[in-house]
């Protein structure tokens, strides 16, 4: 019967929200709007009561739940014919924090942008909007997309007078930029609310080139802070620069001890533990279409850091990144000092196999190994007078993730991302980054798979998030058809 | 004459301002509360305007000169008995930035601490005043404590009913912090105003431990701010991570082949200029007693960056100083990205022999063979493509400059702060500091030797800078002695 049925629905669906173009699209600025940086507690249970407000005007029975002092987990479900299938679906509502002096437009201020950079009024009822417009704010993309397409897609079905043939199992992270916390404890505490037989965790870009896509695992993820101690305080260069030692020169040796000019990281078992593609991962990595040239084109470099090499290769290491450095001053406020202190922040992202606290653990013995006592807090004065210096504050992360390449949900997936994308969908055996993909299989004992609405070009975390309205048209015809088509049991 | 006379000069001094220290505290406090970051030409009016007002209310015929939008240069002279000889005294007004965060008291609010770090009251008139508290402030040392310290001693010798036996020349600068851009062109076009013999240029602290002393010469300055760029914007670290190049990891990799463990620059040529000591300096530098253990102790350091070697032979060599490191954020700010870029500031002292321009173009040329296209400005997208592109943004400072051992005024002074300090006065080849030396022989042709004041750790540059009040007395006796005393034709 969904055979028959299914494609009048998705063309209603299709007329539907073509006409609804400009309402949809603020009422998606009306989400996006509100300020949700991950860790600001009172701002993110306004966008999870907005959530649940909106959810249920649709019919949905959900609930912010969690303790105080955090940001709530949104979980409940869409219900659909009795005796209906399930399907779990993930997405979180906050969002990385924001440097506005790097935004074009303010984070929180929603703004249309035209494929030629220029800023675009919104668009009144009726009028036509264009799948190359992309709506710029933080979190558009990552992850507010996947909850808005969701509530279009519950009005248009209800306008189309379908009836939904599966049930929806919903589960909204307000911490996932943080590091997903509580989101085990929250899991465990509400698990039978959450039991589906898998989750699909709607997060992360679809292909380079905007191909559909579905991923079968993520890397994992931990992070640490690297300090390196020099003088008890800022010293004058001139009258001890040469003698006094720099932290800021002895960060960056110890920083290029950590990875070669080939690319590969020089820590002691760093990829030790690491399990190399199996055949299917393989066969999979061989079919993807190339993407590296545009990718270089894009982001305006000369080569990767491997030359030559392919990205989803690179992403079966686990990498080592400098995200961020930190010594005194530099352009105008630079002084003439030796930094007291010199700061890296690292971020990890694991493949499978490898384990976040040994990953953390090689690095400190690394930096060990190059003569620092490495310590997890301030050293003392006398601790300064005896040894150089490291301090290193590390959170453990959590491991990659890997769903079988056999669940039968994976073609069924594959079959309505091509269908809703007009074009046929890719496998990934594992996406780039990292969402908490493990926490399914430990608190609920189901596998998960992740399937993304966003333009690989979303510049999500960092300056001028944005989301392309021809994926948020993708989100919304996608769930439609998983909201009405059921899958092989 | 002067003979007899001056120590009964000298007592009479030491007994006016014992009297009235609390009030000379409280005017040397109000001159500090002045805000005189360098470059902030409006606030260096003031300051400006402040000096000349305090100076010729003291007899000195002084005035405020230079083009609207610099600060100004305060020349003149404080006029002494017919036929008296002359001297030229040379300080600065401006103050390095200032980060409010850093320090444990307000920067331009000034404030007195203790021996023990607490916050004292400023004591009322005639109430005790000890030597080791300290006045707290930006540029209470570097350099207004000598402009303070000669605007009480002009008030003491009046006070003795003393006459001046010098005419001091006066030369004060509002962009010394700025690398003095104009001085030399100002030097020259008031030259007539500024003819003396010799310069004393009162900047920088004395030894460390106290001791008085003589400075024959200055390391030379120039600065670059070294830029190594990643992708056109930040990358998500996960999704391009391990493929996309790093700018930080880059920079660092850089930095490290800057300098070796040992201490070495191995950057090409670094050293090929410089003037090793001759056989007098070296017999200076020989007589200096020992300060490092001291100074290791005060700085909370294990080690010299090499190890064991003495603080002096180490200002005869240029050094390479990374002052700040900037890419991205770090700490509770972290976003997890590659960054766009990744920014070194460096600022290099030159030793005797050693050419701003040459040094600097070493620099460029060592980052260039390390594969860079090297730019002074924005790349172009399409260098970007073709290259791994560096910035470097380089300011051609000074080089250094030496006055003979062998000059009349070198005894003369040695004798003054001796008897200044009550303990004997020790000869330094050279400062690790920059003082902008080299201009009185350019625009003036006269040699200029260096008279500091300050105490060694007034956090010069840093946050909590400070003079201890002890080194203001010192600095007002040496004053009081300099214009009552005639130096040998």
């Amino acid at each position: 019967m969904g055979e028959k049925q299914e494609p009048a629905v998705l063309d209603a669906v299709r007329d539907w929200r073509r006409e609804r173009a400009a309402e949809i699209v603020a009422g998606f600025a009306e989400l996006v709007r509100l300020e949700n940086v991950t860790g600001d507690v009172p701002a993110l249970r306004c966008n999870a009561d907005e959530i649940v407000a909106r959810l249920r005007a649709r019919g949905a029975e959900v609930e912010a739940v969690g303790p105080d002092g955090i940001a709530p987990l949104v979980v409940g479900r869409v219900p659909a014919r009795p005796g209906a299938p399930r399907l779990g679906l993930y997405a979180h509502y906050d969002g990385q924090p924001v440097t506005p002096a790097d935004w074009s437009t303010p984070p929180f201020e929603p703004t249309l942008i035209g494929p030629d950079g220029a800023r675009l009024p919104f668009p009144g009822a009726g009028e036509e909007v264009d799948d190359e417009w992309r709506l710029h704010g933080r979190a558009a993309a990552d992850d507010k997309a996947p909850i808005a397409a969701l509530l279009v897609a519950l009005d248009a079905l209800t306008a189309a007078g379908a009836e939904r043939e599966v049930e929806l199992l919903l589960c909204l992270e307000g911490e996932e930029e943080s590091g997903s916390p509580h989101l085990d404890e929250l899991m465990t505490a509400y698990a039978d609310r959450l039991q589906a037989p898998v989750w699909l965790v709607c997060d992360g870009p679809v292909q380079p080139g905007n191909a559909p896509q579905v991923v079968l695992g993520v890397r994992g993820f931990t992070d640490l802070e690297l300090t390196v101690y020099g003088p008890a305080r800022e010293l004058h260069s001139g009258h001890y620069g040469n003698w006094a030692p720099n932290p800021a020169l002895a960060l960056a040796r110890l920083l290029a001890s950590m990875k070669d000019a080939d690319g590969r990281v020089t820590i002691d078992g760093f990829t030790a533990d690491t399990r190399p593609p199996d055949a299917a991962e393989q066969a999979a990595l061989d079919a993807l279409p190339p993407v590296e040239a545009g990718l270089l084109d894009r982001f305006g470099l000369a080569a990767a850091e491997v030359p030559g090499s392919r990205l989803a290769d690179r992403l079966m290491l686990p990498s080592l990144n400098v995200r961020g450095l930190r010594a005194a001053d530099v352009g105008t406020a630079a002084r003439n000092v030796i930094p007291a202190y010199a700061t890296a922040s690292i971020d990890i992202r694991l493949a499978a196999g490898d384990d976040p606290k040994a990953l953390t653990d090689r690095v400190r013995e690394h930096v060990r190994a190059q003569g620092y006592l490495v310590l997890d807090r301030e050293p003392t004065a006398a601790e300064r007078r005896e040894h150089q210096v490291a301090r290193i504050d590390a959170r453990v992360g959590y491991p990659a993730a890997r769903a079988g390449a056999d669940l039968p949900v994976v073609a069924h997936l594959l079959d309505l991302t091509a269908r809703a994308a007009g074009r046929p969908a890719i496998t990934l055996p594992t996406l780039g980054g990292s969402v908490p993909l493990q926490h399914f299989g430990q608190a609920l004992g189901a596998p998960a798979v992740i399937l993304p609405i966003a333009n690989p070009d979303n510049n999500q975390h960092a300056a001028d998030e944005n989301l392309r309205l021809g994926n948020l048209w993708y989100g919304i015809d996608l769930f439609a058809l998983l909201l009405t088509e059921r899958p092989a049991a």
